[in-house]
């Protein structure tokens, strides 16, 4: 499906076509630039396959004053410009735009400094979110936030995408774990903000950025809080007959003034998917099962997991497991972090949804998720960051099915749309990209679409960074609200 | 002294002024429209009693579309508008600006939901931070950030100085614990930003909005985050032969990975004049006293409080005490607490300044501010949030004495501009106001500074929120560096 369905390209003449990719020519060395087809296919799309799109070129710069003289050249020619990490965001934050130049950050692998005494690290932004933590791993240290992709997304992608994982319940999202960033505007201009001191003058430019995918400016470098590893960590794996007293045991932890350092749900649809690929010991007579973690010293993580058990029974699972030891624990844990290859494996297509909900409404969201899911003829596995709310329901079809892409998208907006409904939000960590774009007429109301268009153009007037992503414009929200909701749409 | 004097003020005319009065007139009963000067007299200054100016006219709107009005009439008139709660502010932040309306929210003082399953509050802006624990805590939840002010400040104060407290090392500042915000803009649009969800699409307008100093919007309505009460709570109290070995300490408790409830310390000028005011029985040989909080349940509590002893001790503490029950634990704190008015009566004036420094260079900057002290022959008691490396020097004076007040305005810009030389910021706390406009300057590039001004064009490009303050001009910057630092300036 062509990518940037509601988004008007920036109408770029051959002169300025020509003419930039001379200048981009004169930065980079050959193989830092990609124009040919062969070689501009494999950043087509990021992890939203459904949509794709050829960029008109690919820069891989090395150092930041390539960076800068790519963004100037851009700017000056009005070209717009998709920076990319590793490509694996889940809403098409990195798809590149017609005409539009892709800027690759993978050369900027560099840990540049771990300082243990302070807890933070320096790093560029091309470097992977597990590789921090395989650095600070020598201190007793490790980096947070989580993503399942840890081991392929990279810090600058997590900083677009304001990132989370399933400890961010305890540990936070990325917002709460980058100190500083140094970005590149588009104009070329350089902004150190945040220290590693606790709070900054001004306006609030570090956390505007985090989760700006990637349309507000480049990082160049990020500063990152690091975590002591806690002395120990075990979970508890309960098993429930109905998603409902699942989500009453969610609620009980989180109400008894418990903040597990992770507590996941998946349905039965997504632990037989998951079960078949990895064994993770799954209880598959289960419709719901609770994975509820505790990290700390022995006596603390005792004393939680005490008193979580305590709580899932009463809420009346009928079945608990505590992990025995380091090695069943991430079992436990292979099983939730392996949940989309494992519906991937199942179906020939999947959309991820990511919305986030009041916890008080889980169970009602749920019933209602199963009813769409019969209503559409389309299977719904269920995985979620319980303790926050942020549901990820993986809808599958088959693209190769007429309709059924269509059908998934429609089934998937509803979603999102009841979550705004309950009081919640159209994404919890994964970014609205193009995916979502249309459901932020939903969300939001034509003054505060307006308060986002101002804030764009106070950084970049022409819009070059990312266009068509994350804001629709007001034309497009009129459009969509004529049609009433997600259901009367044609194909995004 | 007169405030604002880098600010040249909007030429306000005399019809506008008339026309505006009348509309106001119109909008608000009698008892609240302030213009006679005996009336607005109480409205010339915040905490920052060094700077006073009358206002216009002061309103007390008693609704959301009172607030809408007037801010509506105001933007047609092109006057200048200042948001106030308790006027608490130590920066000038709610200072008035010369023929600008004083917008209080005093009457804005409803708890219109306490949601204890969410854990959320939802209040009026002129809520007391106080009042909002108060009303939760028969839910065993209370609000987190503790001013030292929280009997009087107001959360919509705490929103616009993103403020702090003794606690917000483990529990952070308002913005981590705001989820949601209504807020006017100048114009009268009225935007709905954050969710009770734990995260939000589109720019962070809720991080951006707290901390801006009024200078963005006026909040109407705040939703923030309730922590259940601790089961109990224990402090160590532990004085130092010297500043260095104090300095040590905390380093090597948060080396350690402790988190501690609150990491304060005084030193002995500090120490003398609460001892003699609340009398909390301080050890007034120490030339330096830590007080380090732990909080949880008692297991917890008693693991947390023997690991910093250890630690206390191999820093060289001389003397350790920890708090024998919680009236004894209320009195260590109340001298911390009551550290401020307590120098307030050994000394006719005091600039309390709010610097941040990475904590390795606590004793380094602890050592220079006693030489400056020397220098400027000027007392300074330093009470600070070691823990967070946040500094309160309070540089004793007497207004009355000529040059004092230049003089102790000079060293408190020394400090804030040795604090951005150690890589930390001018303030952690308090905001910049316009106290601390002039080191913006040295904390942020030409370039940043540009970022803050189009931000701000983008939410009120007339500049009439609270202008004047935290944001300098390029102008202003540029005659502040051709002086070359804080030293050899006029008075401010």
């Amino acid at each position: 499906m062509p990518a940037n369905h509601h988004y008007v390209p920036h109408p770029v003449s051959e002169d300025a076509r020509s003419a930039l990719l001379a200048e981009l020519a004169a930065i980079l060395p050959a193989e830092a630039l990609r124009v040919d087809e062969e070689d501009t296919r494999p950043y087509e799309c990021d992890g939203l396959t459904a949509y794709r799109q050829l960029p008109l070129a690919v820069a891989l710069p090395a150092d930041e004053a390539q960076v800068v003289a790519v963004l100037k050249a851009c700017h000056r020619h009005c070209v717009p410009v998709v920076a990319r990490g590793a490509g694996t965001g889940l809403s098409g934050g990195a798809t590149p735009v017609t005409d539009g130049v892709v800027l690759s950050l993978a050369k900027f692998m560099r840990i540049i400094e771990i300082d243990a005494a302070a807890r933070t690290a320096r790093v560029q932004p091309g470097v992977r979110n597990l590789a921090i933590s395989e650095a600070a791993a020598p201190y007793g240290l490790y980096y947070a936030p989580d993503p399942s992709s840890q081991l392929a997304c990279t810090i600058g992608g997590n900083v677009a995408e304001n990132s989370g994982g399933v400890h961010c319940l305890k540990y936070g999202l990325t917002v709460h774990n980058v100190l500083a960033l140094r970005v590149a505007l588009i104009d070329g201009a350089v902004l150190d903000i945040g220290t590693a001191a606790p709070d900054a003058p001004g306006y609030d430019l570090l956390a505007l950025l985090i989760g700006s995918e990637g349309m507000l400016g480049v990082v160049l470098e990020a500063t990152v809080k690091l975590t002591p590893k806690p002395q120990m960590a075990q979970v508890v794996m309960a098993s429930f007959a109905d998603v409902v007293h699942a989500a009453d045991a969610v609620a009980a932890i989180i109400a008894a003034g418990i903040i597990p350092a992770g507590l996941e749900m998946m349905d039965r649809e997504a632990t037989a998917a998951v079960e078949d690929f990895v064994h993770a010991g799954y209880d598959l007579q289960a419709a719901a099962i609770l994975l509820a973690e505790s990290d700390g010293t022995p006596a603390e993580v005792a004393a939680e997991i005490a008193a979580m058990c305590a709580l899932l029974e009463k809420a009346g699972a009928s079945q608990l497991r505590i992990s025995r030891d380091e090695a069943e624990r991430l079992k436990f844990w292979a099983g939730r972090k392996a949940a989309f290859p494992a519906v991937g494996r199942i179906t020939p297509d999947y959309l991820c949804m990511d919305g986030t909900i009041p916890r008080k409404h889980l169970a009602r969201v749920l019933t209602r998720i199963a009813e769409l899911s019969r209503e559409y003829g389309l299977r719904c596995a269920n995985v979620f960051h319980a303790g926050d709310g942020n549901l990820h329901p993986l809808i599958m079809f088959d693209a190769n099915v007429p309709d059924e892409l269509r059908c998934a998208t429609e089934f998937g907006g509803r979603i999102l749309e009841l979550s705004v409904e309950v009081g919640g939000t159209i994404t919890g960590e994964h970014g609205v990209g193009i995916e979502k774009v249309r459901q932020m007429c939903v969300q939001f109301s034509a003054d505060e679409l307006a308060a986002f268009h101002a804030l764009k153009a106070a950084f970049d007037p022409q819009r070059l960074l990312n266009p068509g992503k994350a804001v629709p414009t007001p034309r497009h929200c009129s459009e969509y609200r004529l049609t009433g909701s997600a259901r009367g749409l044609p194909p995004a």
